[in-house]
């Protein structure tokens, strides 16, 4: 494919780069590019092929991420990152990650082209694993590049019983575990990291605004509860006899959505939701469901988190049902640097963007290259109602483009 | 086993032999005696045998029905029917049904060992199936009884595939389907019919009431609703765009249960709820669950049902998700013989007993033989929170012959 000259050709050479990368899926049915299969390592391959034609140099690391190097006008000097993952869901979407990486490289292909460098080097990386789909395990190729990959996720099997250690030690990229730590960044050798992704949602979309800059990455607590009552039969226990824990569940579940609609930029979901054995003429005795809270903020996420426990509790005791709430999963919220938001702000104001700013209620890469260097991500809009990790996902050539010359304003006027 | 002489030896034969025949089952882990297995073959016989000891004449139907007839003063004299189910739920109880049988044979132990006869005939119909676990096919023993035998359910297979069809013609009972007809009584040759029968409730254990009265047996309406919102983004989707399946699902069990609190003798349940491919960060796209409504009065129930459908329509509009509501199964209320009724009031006060009328929220075989003739139903309090269709259903010796003393006196008093 020739190198774009055009911001519409760069749209255009993002959007069939990211249908010609789609190609490689461990099935033809759907969208599925797990850690270290061979769909996953042929598409390294691909992506290091288009790097090189862009003009730069490649290498790939322990962990399996590629990372194509642009070099500075002084060879060696300090590097601005970008870049995003190039593993998938099952049955996901060809933007997702793939944006983030297909990009920049239409970016550098350009400065190439004009033989044009800058004060600072250019590192685009295809992170090798973000979602956790194989190992259970997510953000294994950010991780381990800024020093924080935690060496007891090796032992976690795939479907088939493999550990991810032995994945690593056969993979054929000749590195084993023992080389991970190399893999990690100097922190005096980047300037920054700057992460383009689509939005995954529909808060662009609905405003009617292709770019936003994103102000954090949400925290999130997630909660597992089990609720106990009593099981009896539907047609001979009396509705004030009863101890109904669905009805008991379905009371918390409201309430997690009333208390988060009341706050600002929070989100509260109820994704899975079970009762046991359950059967059309049977009192449900038993629920489990999954509770998932987000907010810009710390402070609040554990303020609506300590509101639905005491809920939980007021309802248990009201309706006579035992709760058992175990928390499964919490991270704080990430920051974006306020530099970096500046001089993202800065470029979309040079093409003529209004300036958005949201936060991410997704996790990415760039929360975990936070411990490594400063981040910021700029969020490109996508269609179909903000569909993501789903093949309907998609994106037009226009936004792309607009993303582009953001991105390219962003490089070109980067100031330390 | 000795026959009973005295009221409390009544209640031990009758707890006693509930517990001998539970031997009968087609696993020694559990409770369970499904329609023409070996071990309901073998609880017939046993039942047959026990039948004849208490000075019975016994016969089997084609449908399998084991029938023991206590001749009248006047041979051939019109029958008073009396009995219950003999088979059972997977690990159910060993009183549900059985209660109904045993207690009447122990009766007619006592009448027979005193030698008294009365002007009508008093018959112990065991039916071979009420539970429909089988051939998902319900109160097969009484229908055949009552001429209102479905023939379309012979074509049902159960998990092994065998047809209800082949299972009759080869159950070794000597006949085939072809004789199903002639297990339907004459009316003329028959009284009315009482059932004796567990609770399966908490109202009379919660009122400290051994007996009630069952003015009718609740009709039910089942519905099974999909909910179809938007899947998305447990992080990226704001509340306020948000189509989510379970809140909307959600706020409709929660109407169910305020509605039928705010009516009179109805109750609602919904015992199967679903998030189908549902995760924790994933906004459920589609919900599934069942809802069942019964009231003591038709119109009641309508009236609830029809309340149903306005709140499932207008969340479906507010919250911009489609609901899909189809009816399972609809069962009109059958009333209890005010005349019976009022001759088991007579009974109970004769024992010194408070006459508590209840409907009855559950099926009974006295369901299907209203068809043939009057039915009335004799509830006797079951414990542990009143429990059944679970191995830890349970009743007292006091209670079983508190029961016996009444339908001996119902019995004794029988008039036209």
């Amino acid at each position: 494919m020739n190198q774009p000259t055009e911001w519409n050709e760069v749209g255009e050479y993002i959007i069939a780069h990211a249908l010609l990368l789609a190609q490689y899926s461990e099935t033809p049915s759907m969208m599925m590019r797990t850690y270290l299969t061979p769909a996953h390592h042929a598409a390294a391959q691909q992506i290091a092929a288009w790097m090189q034609e862009a003009g730069m140099t490649i290498r790939r690391d322990a962990i399996g991420n590629i990372i194509g190097r642009y070099e500075a006008a002084v060879p060696g000097a300090p590097a601005l990152l970008t870049g995003s993952h190039f593993d998938t869901v099952r049955d996901g979407g060809i933007y997702d990650g793939m944006l983030g990486v297909l990009l920049p490289i239409a970016c550098v292909a350009q400065w190439h082209s004009a033989g044009r460098r800058f004060a600072h080097a250019i590192e685009v990386i295809g992170f090798a694993e973000e979602e956790g789909v194989r190992f259970k395990a997510t953000l294994l190729g950010s991780r381990a590049l800024a020093g924080t990959f935690d060496a007891r996720v090796l032992e976690n099997e795939d479907d088939s019983g493999m550990t991810m250690r032995d994945a690593i030690n056969s993979s054929g990229l000749g590195y084993t575990v023992d080389d991970l730590p190399g893999a990690s960044y100097r922190h005096e050798k980047v300037l920054g990291f700057v992460e383009v992704h689509i939005e995954q949602g529909p808060v662009l979309l609905n405003e009617d605004l292709p770019l936003g800059v994103v102000t954090a990455i949400s925290g999130a607590t997630r909660l597992m509860v089990d609720i106990e009552g009593m099981s009896g039969h539907a047609g001979t226990v009396p509705m004030h006899l009863r101890r109904d824990a669905a009805m008991a569940s379905a009371e918390i579940c409201l309430f997690i959505e009333q208390r988060c609609q009341n706050a600002t930029n929070a989100v509260g979901t109820v994704g899975e939701f079970n009762i046991p054995n359950g059967a059309t003429n049977v009192i449900p005795g038993k629920t489990q469901f999954s509770i998932d809270i987000r907010a810009e903020g710390d402070v609040e996420r554990s303020t609506i988190v300590h509101d639905v426990l005491l809920k939980i509790e007021e309802v248990a005791t009201r309706r006579n049902v035992r709760a058992l709430v175990r928390k499964t999963h919490e991270a704080e919220t990430v920051p974006c640097s306020v530099r970096l938001q500046k001089q993202l702000k800065a470029a979309l104001e040079q093409v003529g963007q209004p300036v958005r700013y949201l936060a991410s209620g997704a996790g990415h890469d760039a929360m975990a290259i936070a411990a490594l260097t400063d981040v910021a991500m700029l969020f490109v809009r996508c269609g179909n109602g903000g569909i993501s990790h789903h093949p309907s996902e998609t994106m037009t050539v226009q936004d792309a483009a607009l993303a582009a010359k953001v991105f390219a304003r962003f490089v070109e006027h980067y100031h330390h």
